[in-house]
């Protein structure tokens, strides 16, 4: 039976304050550094490992960590979870994400449907269309095939879609899989609309329109925007758009779209990339079997997540190493630094993953916690980032745990000799050096120049940015965010501090506001 | 004469802390908030307001707050700055970046040089050549206009200049003054390199190498990267690559380019924006005369931050505010909102340049200061931020103060009309609700749906995003930056923080390490 209770009251998380605390710059130092960082990894998935040298913890403090893991009941509560119980419990929803890529517990029958066949036979639905764009069968009027695929979507139908299309296009180039380029329109402001369009050959372009409740209105005014777009270039919209939406949506039986693919209530934004919203997207522009690569890489990462041994579960571990810096240590903040440029917009998602899932101030019964929960969540790549803000990391007046992310080769397999070195060689010796850096530092009598070390970081470390080692990270962050609000008794999977902005924004549009609203509205002349 | 304190040892800094501090929810309520939305206002160049009627201030601590202005010396100290004194003193240089939009004060004669006459001959030297590459007066070997600009370099020879593209692009396309398309190369991650190319038409394309030293090896290597690429299509390398830097490096007299144009130590390469590292590459892409409206911009707001009456000048309250809600309020991290999609990439450059000048731990003398410095900076453009981590900023558990940002009108100038109003009305209706929704709050009784209050922000507002604009956005928080490291007397002008890196890394590739970095570059393979 699990008890939902709140951090501060389990014995276990109280001990851990107690505890001494790691000297991380000495425990770095030497031959006992050497020994430590081999001995913290763990296997991640597609062939990635999660190495947590650099952290700052002990074995002491790991059993005790591990304790707390089993005092939270994470590993039932993750069972629970997968088993289709409704952990969503504000808005009274199931979380079956997972179900996805992988079948993890029993059989989840929701609304009398198996879930996870419904899942799949969505999967099949959109590789089915999918190849036939590919192969001409649907074309555009003139019977020319599309070229482009371009995303309509914001929040959780955007940023983790967009993210991984960029984590695999040049991949998909060098390995013959490029089949479509995507675009994405996400913000209302309408120039972002317009800049993309004006870079699109609208003629062979296949829009998809990704709502899950058929409403977000910032999309369906992109949509708009875009069927004008459309007609005015003497184009039928309806042949050029498809929409991934809940059955139940208003979009879902629509005459406007050539196809409706579908998702359901138990599958959250921030966590629907490898459904339909993803699916959808990068079946389009890489090919179904890429898209069914990365998802085989997630269920990879979602196996490793049931192990109960806190060591051998790496997004438990991670989960937990980051409460003990956020509560214990009290470290406010979390960059996300991959040295990887493919990467560039992982953080991003990231971003909204975690601070959407786990930015609360009340538990799951709705009463308030008195403790410290989730982090903001930055970063850039590197190594642009350590000719950035890479100064404030090292010498700040604060401390910011790191999440490293590298790769032995790169992924387009060109490169350059200069001073002796590849490319791919300088920014795998990057990543190294900053580890390194951060937790030991370096003295020096101008203390301009002294690095204190003792700043923590992790490194998730992958032969190659492939299909399967996106999905595998994915999954890694989704199920760190999970252990996360477990361990904060929060509840992950709604969002309702989105609502107060939403309506204000609509007293602003009927002009039924007073006070400062009013007049910052005139300010900005709506 | 200027004595270089400490704020901790100031006494009105000292007296900020005792103050009744700001309930902001009750204060921005009611007519009480419209009068206070009204009145808290400030021009702040290009047509351009910033309101802070909903940051954590009332007339008390803006009087007090004026107080620390003066008794910190502030405008004195910009004074020093712009009339040629050593400010960087780690590095013993002078802060000149001002002098490439105006002269604020005395001549600034350098080494024998007037150096705004230096500045203004580089610009006018660019002007001439962007005139000839447009006109097809230089062109490549086969006598064809350029149609590409792609700048290589990395940190300030990157981020700002892309900034800046990006904000300008749109405008320029409907402007009719998108001369040339511009991309960037700016990782050692091959992928960025070979990535940016396969999408480049080279037989067009001009490149531009920026580096001061000329030194970078980052920049190098992608330059290497890059002739390779140039070579195998069968061109000259030096007949499609210019040269942006100092007169002393290596680049400087190079028969490798077409042309090199000069900058010089007095220069930072984040605030390198207005000299030749942006002018090169936005004078090509846009043609010389936006540059000059974007100078002028900049301009407007530097004459602004020369005003000694605090509540007159929109960069020295920007920055004070930020210190009061750093350091009596204790928040660590501040966002940066824009509303508007071209200024996707302002937040990256913002964060350069705030946490790399002022993420320090010792002050302008060397000594350990005993107060929290530069904050963590984050952000992304609305709406999508608020289909992301708004939900932390609305209901995390930290506060986290927000800089919004603002347009009456886009760029491009299409709209659609939706549910009675447009895109661009929508967008600013959003970012006037989520100010008053940050600021009041709403009570609930069901504490998951109640929103607290008391979040504060400000809002730059503008008419349109010109060049013009985004001068004075990006002077105004370069000067923001520049007045917070005065009041934490800190050096905001060096980087000392990014050496141990760079040290390790090449101990890593010269297979010079030991312990833990031997670990970890065996576990990447290099």
């Amino acid at each position: 039976m699990i008890a939902w209770k709140n951090m501060d009251s389990l014995a276990s998380y109280r001990k851990l304050g107690e505890m001494k605390r790691v000297n991380l710059a000495a425990a770095m130092a030497g031959e006992s550094g050497a020994d430590r960082v081999k001995a913290y990894t763990v296997p991640m998935g597609a062939g990635m490992a999660f190495n947590y040298g650099a952290r700052p913890v002990d074995d002491e403090i790991l059993s005790a960590l591990s304790e707390f893991a089993k005092e939270a009941q994470l590993t039932e509560k993750f069972a629970a979870l997968y088993n289709g119980e409704v952990i969503n419990t504000g808005e009274k929803r199931r979380v079956l994400h997972h179900l996805c890529r992988g079948q993890l517990g029993e059989d989840v029958v929701a609304d009398g449907v198996n879930k996870r066949e419904f899942y799949l036979g969505e999967q099949k639905k959109i590789a089915d269309f999918a190849n036939k764009v590919h192969s001409g069968e649907i074309a555009n009027a003139a019977g020319e095939k599309f070229t482009t695929v371009c995303q309509i979507g914001i929040g959780g139908s955007d940023l983790g879609p967009r993210a991984i299309y960029l984590a695999l296009e040049n991949w998909a180039k060098v390995n013959g899989t490029l089949k479509m380029k995507a675009a994405f329109i996400s913000n209302v402001d309408p120039d972002d609309a317009a800049g993309v369009l004006s870079n699109l050959d609208l003629v062979h372009s296949l829009f998809i329109l990704v709502s899950k409740s058929g409403t977000t209105l910032e999309t369906l005014t992109n949509e708009s925007f875009v069927k004008d777009a459309l007609k005015k270039a003497g184009l039928n919209p309806s042949k050029h758009m498809i929409a991934v939406t809940s059955e139940t949506s208003p979009l879902a039986k629509s005459a406007d779209y050539l196809a409706a693919f579908f998702m359901d209530d138990y599958i959250g934004g921030r966590f629907s990339s490898s459904s339909g919203v993803g699916g959808a997207v990068l079946s389009l522009a890489f090919g179904p079997d890429v898209f069914a690569k990365f998802l085989e890489g997630a269920s990879e990462a979602d196996k490793l997540a049931k192990n109960e041994k806190l060591t051998e579960n790496p997004a438990m571990l991670d989960a937990l190493i980051g409460v003990y810096e956020r509560n214990i240590l009290g470290y406010p903040t979390t960059a996300v630094l991959p040295y990887s440029q493919a990467l560039s917009r992982f953080p991003a998602h990231l971003q909204q993953l975690d601070m959407e899932s786990n930015g609360k101030s009340v538990n799951r019964f709705g009463e308030p916690v008195h403790y410290a929960t989730g982090p903001v969540i930055f970063g850039e790549p590197g190594t642009n980032g350590q000719h950035s803000f890479y100064q404030l990391l090292h010498q700040g007046t604060d401390l910011i745990p790191l999440q490293f992310v590298g790769f032995r080769n790169s992924q387009m397999g060109t490169d350059v000799v200069i001073q002796g070195s590849t490319s791919q060689q300088k920014l795998c010796a990057n990543v190294a050096a900053q580890i390194v850096a951060f937790a030991c530092g370096k003295d020096d009598e101008n203390l301009n120049k002294k690095f204190n070390g003792g700043r923590p970081s992790s490194i998730i470390i992958g032969d190659k940015l492939t299909p399967q080692a996106v999905g595998a990270l994915l999954a890694h962050f989704e199920n760190k965010v999970m252990f996360q609000g477990f361990a904060w008794n929060v509840n992950s999977f709604d969002q309702e501090g989105v609502q107060l902005g939403k309506i204000l924004a609509k007293k602003v549009l009927a002009h039924d506001c007073d006070g400062a609203l009013k007049v910052y509205s005139e300010l900005l002349n709506i």
